[in-house]
């Protein structure tokens, strides 16, 4: 199977979750007309973006150990993107997001049917209700997905466990996470540890290892590049997010302006900040950071103190140690050389996106 | 492997259900200990009760198609517990249910830990978004308790399109109920439809052809009985459970008398009641059904208007006929008749409960 680069594998996957949805949600209609906005709602948060960020890791993971590209494979890997759907699915509930790439989120969806149709009960209820349910079937769908794949039944036999531990580790991170928020941590260890399990090893290290196990044969070697590549990797691609949740540009994020200091959002850089103020600077940060209605020159405020205080530019500095590392990791070896390039290249594009 | 009637089998799945617990919920806490509290109170739900019905129909399904016990099957057909476990901590936040089997639902348990250690934001923001990722841990468990069962890979690989089946037709039943609750629906077909796919499919039948499909070998006889026999059993269960909901004996369901009548659920015995009412009577069920704060009077009103119409007795009838079309699909053969012997004890259990 020929592809060219990062963009023709990203072709063929959003090829291969369109082909997947299409059966999987005739079936879902075949049940009944009453689940066709549920059809409708995934087929649109599947299909109409998504940077597929896992399945290429995944895709890339078998091709550095050596396998030969197939659409079974890229079915096989293309699934990881279904257990994210559900992630953000729930993530949304969770932190009640009511916005996510510019569009309602799911819940407040189905929020707007229960108004529309005048069902009865509440619609918030019947909207969280609602995005758990599509939540758990992407999770459904995800397995089912690489179960039908026609890779290798051996092979997919070897990757569960990679899979398996993947899925439970992105719960362990999201639970750690919104735990670390309601405790309202300073600790810019305790922030890295999160970072850790829900980029580094859930987005990253995981989607190589499950991918390299789904090749007909994979060394141990490949696996410990692959972990001293995805760790550091994931620790800077969650760093850049930290920074582009503060200073990223609404136009490209789709999330307004400084939406991570409005929402209170305990991230590394926050952390990092409040370590390195003065009396002042943390009386006033505090005083605004969380709160729902800042206005710009208060988001002015709480980027000025974060600037000021060196933060942002320790970020940044950890930032390009932690690509530097990666980088370094791909040299060590066991590899295919033209897997180190296509990692090379999303190396950069996890690190100096700006949305 | 040797076990005595449905009360062994049932001791032999607890047994696997808590050796998996225990090593599963060391690794969370090797996570930290912050995830103490998560692996808790999954211990006490997944461990405290349950009738383990899943496991049980899934456990006779292989001796059924002449499979011989093993540990390792008891731990392949025990994982639906866990598929159970996320639909139950899912089913209570979709409902706002604040209690479960006499206790606290786990939304309220997270609230509560919330509370006690003062942490921010909404408390009951914080148990939902708890709730919603036990579901979804309990769910990846499954998978995981399946994948690692031991059981023969083939077996494994074979099993795995009936349990995704399974799956989607679970998500898909759940929000099938959620919107017949939401329209208010008084068509007894509806809510037929969806007791069909909650309980005689995800209950029963597909338990069944699951565990049938971990035997070394089944015929398509074995997988037609199954369906013969759980689907009209899973009819009867289902409209068990109505009359239960309607009028079960608290001391024994756990639940506040007429449960559902204050809940206004949407039962296949509550269609049948107002396909049945005359104009008086249709004005005083609607009057006090669905209201929160109806006395033990009120109770009586409304189990007076479904006795006098004949719904109860016709719910009676139905769940004896689909009871004894149960027992004749096991007559037509293909099924070992040790199991024949216990899906005859199931269907009794299953049909004659009084919680």
């Amino acid at each position: 199977m020929d592809f060219d680069g990062i963009r023709g594998l990203t072709g063929a996957i959003n090829a291969s979750l369109a082909d997947f949805f299409e059966r999987e949600s005739h079936y879902l209609r075949e049940i009944g007309s009453e689940l066709d906005p549920v059809a409708d709602v995934l087929g649109h948060f599947l299909l109409d973006s998504g940077k597929r960020l896992r399945p290429l890791f995944a895709t890339i993971g078998f091709l550095g150990a050596g396998g030969e590209l197939s659409p079974e494979i890229i079915k096989a890997t293309s699934s990881l993107e279904l257990v994210h759907v559900c992630a953000l699915i729930h993530d949304d509930v969770m932190d009640a997001s009511d916005t996510r790439r510019n569009a309602p989120a799911i819940h407040k969806q189905f929020e707007a049917l229960h108004d529309s149709e005048h069902l009865h009960g509440s619609n918030s209820q019947f909207g969280v209700a609602s995005a758990i349910l599509l939540g758990d079937l992407a999770l459904v769908w995800a397995a089912k997905a690489l179960h039908e794949s026609g890779a290798p039944s051996q092979n997919i036999l070897r990757a569960l466990p990679f899979y398996d531990e993947m899925r439970v580790e992105l719960m362990a991170g999201q639970y750690l996470d919104m735990y670390e928020q309601a405790l309202a941590s300073e600790s810019v260890e305790r922030s890295l540890k999160v970072a850790r399990f829900k980029s580094g090893k859930y987005s990253i290290e995981r989607p190589l290892h499950f991918g390299a196990s789904l090749a007909p044969e994979f060394s141990a070697q490949v696996i410990e590049s692959y972990s001293n590549y995805g760790l550091p990797l994931g620790e800077a691609f969650q760093l850049r997010d930290d920074v582009i949740g503060v200073f990223g540009d609404p136009e490209k994020t789709g999330k307004p302006a400084g939406d991570d200091l409005r929402e209170g959002k305990r991230t590394v850089l926050v952390a990092t900040t409040l370590s390195k103020v003065n009396v002042i600077q943390r009386t006033e940060f505090l005083q605004l950071f969380g709160r729902k209605d800042l206005d710009l020159s208060q988001i002015e405020t709480l980027r000025s103190i974060i600037v000021e205080t060196g933060a942002l530019a320790e970020l940044e500095t950890i930032i390009e140690e932690m690509t530097f590392k990666a980088h370094n990791a791909l040299a060590t070896g066991g590899i295919t050389p033209s897997a180190v390039a296509l990692l090379e290249e999303m190396a950069i594009a996890a690190t100096q996106r700006t949305a």
